[in-house]
Parts: structure tokens; sequence; C-alpha cells
């Protein structure tokens, strides 16, 4: 088969490497470009290019930002006494949304998997703990999902912060917004049942 | 909502505008690219600012190419004679990984669709005539998409076409390889009637 043109090529193998992303979607990403303006195609590759050079990790929390330390840890408005774990950067944004939350966070990492190689050494858990040695915080609230994996470093997490005298806590289980118990899980069902609390009018 | 850092909302909203991809989908991109080497993420950049550097139209039959004239059109070895029109230069790669085809070939741009604005004034139908006028060509392969878009335009092209004393074919119809008769709909089947050709053992 005759090949596209070497930079065609290139950029339909950069495009792979996408998640989610085979051969025959890169390529359409890459007719696509090729159908815009040359302007338009070099600030796609501009603004790619920034995130490598303006993108860093937060000393203090580990989430991406394009300072030494984020704007959350930096904002002297937020609840120091409130530590809100997250699995990845992005959750962040979820938990802000919900506008329920003004305390910081910080960013672990990933879950435990040992089958992976996902130790705990490989998270930033040494970090969380030496956070909350060092500050004042009063509560850590675990958001992590609650999958098996997501469990376990829950546990191990409340394991390694319990002798240091803080609150651990996890988010509620129970039925989602808008939901129909028809169709619940039972887990989910009994976790709902078991966290019960008084209606309200 | 806090937002993400600015670069990283500029790169989300550039993937965003890639087909098929909303805005969740983009952030997993950049997230996914947040993960990797600086190294390898200003590679991507560089892959797609080459698409606009070196990625030209070939002047004689619209397909992208690094040059001025395209490898195939710039081929000696080519059949000169044969000319297979196609929807757009993606095509080419299909019908070339056919190796059943060694003739040259002509990139319309689109199909008509005078409802969309898809006039022929705005395919490269003029360069074809002129094409076909001027050269050596003896045949015009119209490798076109049976939709109902790429029907009528090839009816068009083949009217216009059939005054200059050249052969115009289009691609036959019939069953697709490992497909099932049950399932077949019943123009194709009727279509793959229509063309039966003798069985050979």
């Amino acid at each position: 088969m005759r090949k596209f043109p070497e930079p065609i090529q290139n950029c339909v193998a950069a495009f792979s490497r996408l998640p989610g992303v085979g051969p025959k979607t890169a390529l359409r990403y890459v007719f696509y470009l090729l159908k815009q303006q040359k302007h338009d195609i070099k600030t796609m590759a501009g603004t790619i290019k920034e995130l490598a050079d303006k993108i860093q990790i937060c000393d203090v929390c580990y989430t991406y930002t394009e300072f030494e330390v984020c704007e959350i840890c930096n904002d002297p408005q937020r609840d120091t006494s409130l530590l809100c774990v997250v699995e990845d950067a992005r959750d962040i944004a979820t938990v802000e949304a919900t506008d329920e939350y003004d305390g910081r966070y910080h960013v672990l990492g990933g879950t435990l998997n040992p089958i992976n190689g996902m130790t705990p050494d490989r998270l930033n858990i040494r970090q969380l703990l030496s956070r909350v040695k060092s500050g004042d915080v009063k509560e850590v609230i675990l958001a992590i999902s609650p999958t098996s994996e997501g469990d376990s470093t829950m546990m191990y997490l409340t394991k390694q912060l319990q002798p240091l005298n803080v609150k651990v806590t996890r988010l509620a289980q129970g039925l989602a917004m808008g939901s129909t118990i028809e169709y619940a899980d039972e887990v989910t069902l009994g976790n709902a049942l078991k966290d019960r609390k008084r209606a309200e009018n």
C-alpha cells in the first residue's frame, strides 16, 4: 500500500497514541486538520506545546498548575483544616463544581494496585502523611471512587492516617440523583439503606 | 466551577474541534498528554505543526503531498490513460491498498449537495475536465461512494465527461466480501443479480 506523505503519517502516529484512538480515528483527525487553515493547525500545535512549556505540578498538592504552588493551595480564603484526597488532578474540577467544598486538595496520582505495580510508594501517600503531620488539617476526606481498587486504597490510607489524630471520612454511598430503585444494584441500595437519614420537608 | 489552568483549557478547546470529540474526550486526551514526558508532548505538537508547514495540495490531482506535484502524478510507471476520480485524498490510499490499479487519480474534494452549498464550482470538476481534454486519458473511473449524493455526483460527472470522447466507468456494486445474502438489502442484492458474472472454478 502506498503510504501517505511522511508528515501525515507522523501525525497519525502521534494521534494514535491518545487513549481510545486507533489509526482510523487518528487519520480522520489528521484529514480534518488538513482541511483547516494553516494558521489554525499551528494554533493547535501551539496549545499542545504550551502544555509542556507552562504546566507543572503543584509543590504542595500535586495538581497541574502554571505556578510552583497552585491557586487553590495559595488561596488564603480556603479552609486549611479540610484536606480532600483525590485520585487524579481531573477530579478536583469535579469536586469544585459541587460548590460544597472550600478546603484544599491532595492528588494521589492513582489508586493502589500491587499487581500492576501501583504500590504505595508510587502514589503521593508519603507526602500526604507529612502534610497532615505538619499542618493544621483536622479532617481528611477521601474522595476516591468506590471501586475495588479505590476501596482498598481508602482502607490503606485510613490505616496510615489513623495514628495522626485526624478525622478521616469518605464520600457517602447511596442512590444517584435521578436514578430508580428498580435498577439500583443491591450493594448501592444496601448502602443507601444503612446510611438513611431523616427526611426533610 | 474553578477552571483548569489556561494552557489546559486552550488545549481542551483545540481538541474539542476535532470531529466526534466533545469536551469530556478532549479533557481525557489532555490529561493523557500531561502524564507523558515533556519531550513527547512537544513531539506531538511538532508533528501537527509540520502538517501546516510541509503538506500542500498537488497541482495536478489535488491530493495532499510534500511536493508541488505528488509522487503518483510524478511516477512515469503509472498508466496515464487511466484516471480514477475520488471524493477525498484519503480514498487514494484505500484504492492503492487493493493493488488493482496503476493509473492516476483526481481528487474531487467532496460530492455535490446543492442544499449544503456544494455546487459543481466548489469541487475540482473544471480541473478534471481540462485534464481529460488535454491529456491522453482513455478511461475515467468514478470511484465515488454509491450514496445518494455520490450517485448524483457520478451522474453529473458522466454527463460532463461524455462529450470528451472518453470511457466513463463506475465501481461494481454487489455483495461485500464475507457478507451474507440473508442480510443484504434489496438494492444491493438487485445490483448483484443484475451484474452477475460467470462463475469460475
